[in-house]
């Protein structure tokens, strides 16, 4: 069926339910960066297959927004006659509903697909165009997408207790206490990384992630309404989940809600259904509104989570150690290698590791200007030769049981020019200034953003996203509530809190050039004059970093020392686990400075 | 009349209008730093003369709130048996009120002192508190206090051309254009900065800050209401305002809000009072709740402005050189020293400065353990006699006609100790980072901020004061609405704003240290690599940094030279208007590392 095709039977679909108008987002029911193929509504309507964006149908017209990541993209796989593409900040919606809706308009949105504040903002701006938001009861596109693949239902799995390092019971009662304490009776949680934490579950229902896609209650007692398709539950009693957790189907939910009459009950709006809220409101439940209670425990892992980080990430850093060696030897030989075909090697290195189950991302790798695509994903169309004189950046991760990891290197293929040299060297000083700050208790990531970027501000260079996220144990790759980036974040980096480090520089059309690093927050110990409580970064991800690309005159003692160091103890956690080779050109690439 | 006989003199009064309790701000109507003797109703109850607080009576006991500044001070001045000193963040009124509050306890506070923010923040407490927060019609201190000042009626005087580099008609035109693009009938301007700026006036109602304490009304047309006191104006046409601006007594006010029913008013809930805010919503008025329209404007000044700001620098610094010059001499001749007579000392080499008008704010001049109190004010009874071997610190400014000043100097007398001389040096790093950085356009103080505590976080050391506040134009030396700081502030820095560097370290007990210069945002037309439009400031100050305090080997080669280059730049400033005995001080002193 062509684009053509599908809107048509929407807008009639709209006609029959007497709606101006219906909201597309990428986004499904759990607004998560990863959907399973039963909620790529949007690309299903538009052919968009970017991890945001919203498409906007109105009888005469339609939009999609997309914001900077994905404009080329846009135009290349949306049929344009049809969809007109916007910049999503620079060409909001609201200014496009202004121009578009007739006075007095319907437009209509799918409540489980929007979050409350998503629904405040669209509505402000449908009112200010003239028109009205109107929740639909069921989705539309839902009752033409006739070949609609099958919701998952992957078994989901315990997450044991030596990965977990603590048991769900204990979670549940920490986190009821606290709502206990603030006079909250129960916590409605959308989030499935969430549910995946508190309930110690992993599941597949979407890549990359081990998510099992559910919602839950958690009620101030300690007892969780565990909200989810009994086909994603193993028919034994393997999840280990104790008398307090109770099963029901999804379909139960509303009912569940609508018995919180007077309860207070405290709900995410950047997260939650929009459906959810109402129901709640209809029920007559007292809305809390508030972040998810597992998000920060969630983001502080304990001993053993941060243990099992220190394991898996020494286990990926040797299967991408192992990569680069085999990749300078086959540069060498002068071998024709493509972006796709690296890919794969990659990944044939990390599946040989224990506990390795997915990649937690799709790898990105942009060799000469696509390296300058900040969020590329290589195709058969976009897959490039590897060129002598230009640079590779190799950006991916694993999903391992003990913990998750993400991991950038920029390689030089052949002999990169002075400039390239010396932009990395500026990205790499950023890297280490990070890497090796120290910080009063209750620094956010916000203020450490700039020292990334210092070294290339005077030059009049910056890259054009944060500096770090927060990572997952064996969860999602992009975790909050913490990161290190220029937008305000009041989260402070607490110990066993994980971030990427990954300061860049891109030329367009030329080269792209990236390092990252994970680092866990520690608590250090070393005396401060001023009696202060301190905190430091932890360096996990084991992985030699190019220094054909340093200028070693461009850095300083202490950052020459800090590179030097880093690189003995990559030498020193693979040097056993590596064939003499290997070892030889390790011991080699990693001589110091 | 002592403490005791002035509560009891409200209590009276509170008792006569049935009311249970009554807020005593420090602020008064204008929500500045500074207050009129007519407004000092904190200090003429409590005895606190601190810049910030709040008391709150009630009928059997009360309390005073200040912050981490004033804990001590305020147990010096305020009688504790009466009133109970509580630290505003840590012991909050809400919880105090939460403990004292009988039910249904009516707290009544003074809607002049108190903006829409503080009341709604003050209404949530006490109504958490089981009391209810009800709006006084008039003061029930005025009532009592029956030798309270006068208020001021100091004349105000045009703030030519010369220095404004503006025409007021100008400035409100442009302002009020903006309005009309935002469908907005009129701003009313609470802020006597703002309308000094406005209408190129100023005057001297208050210490330090040449303001007119007024209010005003700018409509969408241009025309401005000017609320204020007959008595402040000359008797001529010397204020240069031409026939738009239309004058009325203070007491006009509450029918020129009467006379807005239905007009969109915009109105700033963090400065205007919530008497206007209650009246213009008595009225009909429709409310939009936002920034005043000035403060950016006033931020951003123009190269008039800017070239003032140079030239008021180039004076300031030349008497704090010729005095530092003078302090060397004495130190060496071992005179006598005590930080009061180097305060008036330091006025004097000042007053000698063609278009000096007042200090900029009461000089700092802390040695010894007084230079670790941040925010030390010098008195008979805490005055110390400089010994060899401490810091003194020294943070002044000036009002100048062509600009405001500001400047901290910390100087060794006699001989540093190697740890005064590190934490120096530390300082000094973060001040050089901050004066040498260049950023894209759109970069905010907040990602500044850490640039200045970096070298001081590797030792495991911080500051706990903010990196930078605006300075005005002739106006307050703190202002709105940049700032280098880490608590999030999204104004991006745009070229002509003035901010300050003063990075800092104090030892409790012992010293404290704190390097501060006032810088310009410029443009930075150097070429990026990258497109992109680049900022950088230019550093405005110009007096010696004390070398003796410098660890050069801790310097990296680009610090040394930002720190010969200013050097260079503060002799070239200085030389010809210096006596030949201060000039070979200066080459000494500023000779390079």
């Amino acid at each position: 069926m062509s684009g053509g095709e599908r809107i048509a039977l929407l807008r009639g679909e709209l006609k029959r339910q007497d709606w101006d108008g219906f909201l597309v987002p990428r986004t499904d029911e759990y607004q998560g960066e990863y959907v399973p193929a039963s909620a790529e509504r949007l690309q299903w309507l538009t052919g968009f297959g970017g991890s945001a964006g919203m498409a906007i149908v109105l009888e005469p017209t339609a939009a999609i927004f997309v914001d900077g990541r994905y404009t080329l993209q846009v135009r290349d796989q949306v049929d344009t006659s049809i969809f007109t593409p916007r910049h999503i900040t620079e060409e909001p919606a609201s200014v496009w509903l202004k121009e578009q809706l007739e006075p007095g308009a319907k437009i209509a949105f799918d409540p489980w697909l929007h979050t409350p504040a998503q629904v405040s903002r669209m509505r402000k701006a449908v009112e200010a165009a003239g028109g009205q938001l109107v929740a639909a009861d069921s989705n539309p596109i839902d009752a033409v997408w006739s070949d609609r693949p099958a919701p998952p239902t992957t078994r989901a799995k315990a997450h044991q207790l030596e990965y977990a390092g603590e048991a769900s019971q204990d979670k549940r009662a920490v986190i009821a206490a606290k709502l206990q304490a603030r006079g909250i009776d129960a916590a409605f949680l959308s989030s499935p990384d969430s549910i995946a934490w508190l309930l110690n579950v992993r599941g597949g229902d979407v890549p990359h992630v081990p998510l099992v896609l559910s919602f839950a209650l958690l009620h101030a007692g300690g007892e969780v309404d565990w909200f989810v398709d009994p086909l994603k539950l193993p028919n034994d009693d393997s999840l280990g989940l104790d008398g307090r957790v109770s099963i029901s189907s999804p379909d139960a939910l509303a009912s569940a809600l609508d018995g919180l009459s007077e309860k207070r009950i405290l709900i995410d709006e950047d997260s939650a259904p929009e459906w959810v809220r109402a129901r709640l409101l209809a029920a007559g439940a007292k809305l809390v509104l508030g972040a998810d209670p597992c998000l920060l425990p969630k983001a502080r892992k304990n001993e053993t989570e941060v243990s099992g980080a220190r394991a898996a990430h020494r286990r990926d850093g040797l299967a991408l150690t192992r990569f680069l060696c085999w990749l300078d030897g086959q540069v060498e030989a002068g071998a024709t290698l493509t972006e796709l075909a690296l890919v794969e090697r990659l990944l044939s290195f990390r599946k040989e590791m224990p506990l390795f189950r997915d990649l937690s991302f799709d790898t990105i790798a942009g060799s000469g200007s696509n390296g300058a695509i900040v969020h590329y994903r290589v195709d058969e169309e976009s897959n490039r030769t590897l060129q002598k004189g230009e640079l590779f950046l190799l950006d991916s991760g694993g999903q391992y049981l003990d913990g998750t990891t993400d991991v950038t290197r920029t390689i030089a293929i052949g002999e990169p020019d002075e400039e390239m040299r010396r932009a990395f060297t500026l990205v790499l000083k950023g890297h280490i200034a990070v890497a090796r700050t120290r910080f009063p208790k209750g620094t956010t990531g916000s203020q450490l953003d700039s020292l990334a970027r210092y070294p290339l501000w005077l030059e009049g260079m910056d890259f054009d996203h944060g500096t770090g996220h927060g990572v997952g144990s064996y969860l999602s790759v992009h975790e909050g509530p913490q990161r290190i980036s220029k937008v305000p974040n009041a989260v402070a980096l607490e110990p066993g809190m994980i971030v990427s480090n990954e300061p860049g520089y891109y030329k367009t059309g030329a080269y792209g050039i990236r390092i990252e690093n994970l680092v866990t927050v520690i608590e250090d110990s070393s005396e401060s004059p001023d009696g202060r409580i301190l905190r430091a970064f932890e360096t996990l991800t084991l992985a030699p970093l190019d220094r054909r690309l340093v200028i070693a005159e461009m850095l300083s003692h202490d950052e020459r020392d800090w590179l030097n160091s880093y690189h003995a103890s990559v030498r020193e956690a693979h040097k056993d686990a590596l064939q003499d080779k290997e070892c030889d050109w390790l011991m080699r690439v990693t001589a110091p400075l």
